[in-house]
């Protein structure tokens, strides 16, 4: 009977369906091959994969963080959704930003676990089994995992490439069945660094009340627009308040993507039920990152300072990747990015794919970058270069891409 | 259209099941009442709700942190499963603890938000829809949510008041059915302390192999036991190795709650699927967390005499509330815990539901209590008390239940 039992494996039987249907988002697993390879010892890795700024955390937040321990709350659990300073300096600073009437801190606002927690507690409240959410392709690759993750059946509609990605209002209406609940996108756009006109925006918030869909709009790159471009959110238009959720993040304004620290609003009716979902994952979000929140927002001039900085240093990155695609001749085709930090960058290498391609990328020159097939059915083909990174990385990254390139000729 | 919109709420239909069927655990319910009835004003709120230890962090772990604050990659994600020198750390200790053979810690250990992420990750990995989970009652009031949130059906074994709370081996067969998927359970217990004895976890281990079910153990206070009473993993057993999830914590033992810290280990072939889930659901731990943990974990004889230490004071503060519900005289009836931090008390008032009970020594004397039936099914008519807090605040709370309890008769 023991030595059964020791030689029987996990069945596939026994994991759940949901489990088995949905994936490490390749991202992830482009971080966990690198640090195989980084184990292997040789030249030093080039990370232009997940999306982490350069910048360090603003030391007005650090000083914060060191204070906190000497208060003996931060040890403790959190009320479930949040601080309620933290929740306000939140509601506050939407009304602002968004332009909103009267945000309920208390029952509006709820703190999660990064943003990633907030879209999760959104999908798991609103969709059942077999409910479809669209998604744009290409888009980012933990939404489509999300969704399947919670029953949900991603439904694609296909992004302009060559008009800089914008949305294609009648393949998007196609996309829609009695079945659809929702619409789910990063606005600026991960992986393509679209940033949504004002005009899209309202059309899309006419979509979604024509149908009747939930907006789950992930904020997290609000702050992260080039060229004095707007960034204008759903959540700023009257009448959408019943069917907007907010997601949003600390992680890249403030350099805090290892807090895992953001936030979601909607209406209470909503945010009622998201929490229940949150208390089921994760009881609170961690103590001393919603300090850390806290020392963000309260401190307005030196946010400001330390945000204005890193627009500036990603705005510089982004002239100085396109510059170095540019150089690689007809290689690599791209849409230069209108916010966020990542570039999704077609190459011209029809032997691999893009997951080959990453992979060999990674294995010859130890550069990362993730595959394009992570975003969607139409990501294929192409890359996804984070330029959040360093300048000196980037020249590096693109010294060793420029031989490696010449070396496939 | 406009005011349409505006009046119409949210309606039911449009929320998903899987939240319509759960609710925020009486736990924090009454953490937020009782946030509500401090911002009223009066006399200080005495806490015998959620179970947070009195003790602060251990500054040797404060000082990791403020150190890591000088270490880049703190602000940035981990890994998603967690740092490699964490799950290092985790595998050589529960090798030593738990007396299990070779963990490798990249495919067999995960890095979580607190227990209660691990315990999400396994049920969504294990269960689907319709799936039954064997839970005790009374048991902890957050895994019935996690089940019921994942699609799962509690069925609850009764266990023997009269005899602490010792498993029902009858009843235990008896919620078996060819949809049982899963047996989960904290041990030491919450709420009543009880420790399972190696025989019980060697008939609950013949069980499980028995009826082919994941054995989920949450052993958030492995640490915790009174009276020299040992504590069993089942994990220790052989034979177990492709059936335990083994959820932990660094919340309780190194009075680190708030940073939100736990972790899974199990065979590969199921962490490999809980690891997905993960990835959806949060990304990563927090990096500041895991540094916390490693501080933790590398610094034996200092980790040993801070949890030493709180043991004592749990230890003292159990003999003190016992003496305090004794004098109380027979309104109270209690089983002494054998670890843990939490006492399931019998009350004699059967004017009032647990519930009723609990808002009404809330709002009559401030005083923080859990009601029995967020417990589980035999959990009405006691009321759940943590004596995680300082003996100061117990004596406190009692002089205050005293008179009142003499005002009722």
């Amino acid at each position: 009977m023991k030595t059964d039992l020791k030689k029987k494996r996990i069945r596939t039987e026994n994991i759940s369906k949901r489990a088995q249907n949905i994936s490490v988002s390749l991202i992830k697993e482009m971080s966990m091959l690198a640090d195989a390879v980084r184990g292997g010892g040789g030249s030093r890795i080039i990370p232009f994969g997940q999306g982490v700024p350069y910048f360090d955390t603003p030391e007005y937040i650090k000083r914060e963080i060191i204070e906190s321990l000497q208060q003996k709350d931060t040890r403790a659990y959190t009320l479930m959704p949040g601080i309620n300073e933290l929740r306000d300096l939140v509601a506050r600073r939407l009304e602002i930003t968004h332009a909103i009437k009267k945000i309920d801190s208390r029952r509006e606002v709820m703190i999660t676990v990064g943003c990633q927690e907030a879209i999760a507690c959104a999908l798991s409240a609103v969709i059942d089994d077999g409910d479809e959410v669209i998604l744009f392709t290409p888009g980012f690759a933990s939404h489509i995992q999300q969704v399947i993750h919670f029953g949900g059946k991603p439904k694609f509609a296909t992004l302009k490439e060559i008009d800089n990605w914008a949305i294609d209002f009648v393949k998007l209406e196609k996309a829609v069945t009695k079945k659809t609940k929702a619409i789910l996108f990063a606005n600026p756009a991960n992986p393509t660094g679209k940033v949504l006109t004002v005009k899209e925006v309202k059309l899309l918030a006419a979509f979604a009340k024509k149908h009747d869909l939930f907006i789950i709009s992930d904020e997290t790159y609000d702050f992260l627009t080039y060229d004095g471009i707007p960034y204008f959110s759903p959540a700023s238009l009257p009448g959408v308040r019943n069917r907007i959720i907010v997601c949003g993040s600390f992680s890249k304004k403030y350099a805090l993507t290892g807090y895992r620290i953001g936030y979601a609003f909607a209406e209470q009716g909503i945010t009622s039920q998201m929490m229940k979902v949150h208390d089921a994952l994760v009881i609170c979000s961690p103590a001393i990152s919603q300090k850390a929140a806290i020392a963000a927002l309260k401190n307005s001039p030196a946010s400001e300072k330390s945000t204005a900085e890193f627009v500036k240093g990603f705005s510089e990155n982004r002239e100085r990747i396109c510059a170095r695609l540019d150089n690689l001749g007809n290689f690599f085709s791209y849409q230069k990015p209108m916010g966020a930090y990542y570039i999704f960058v077609k190459y011209d290498y029809p032997k691999l794919d893009s997951r080959q391609m990453a992979q060999k990328i990674l294995n010859d020159i130890h550069v990362v970058v993730i595959p394009g097939s992570a975003f969607g059915p139409t990501g294929e083909n192409h890359l996804r270069f984070s330029f959040g990174g360093t300048p000196e990385d980037i020249d590096e990254g693109f010294n060793r891409l420029d031989k490696w390139v010449a070396s496939l000729r």
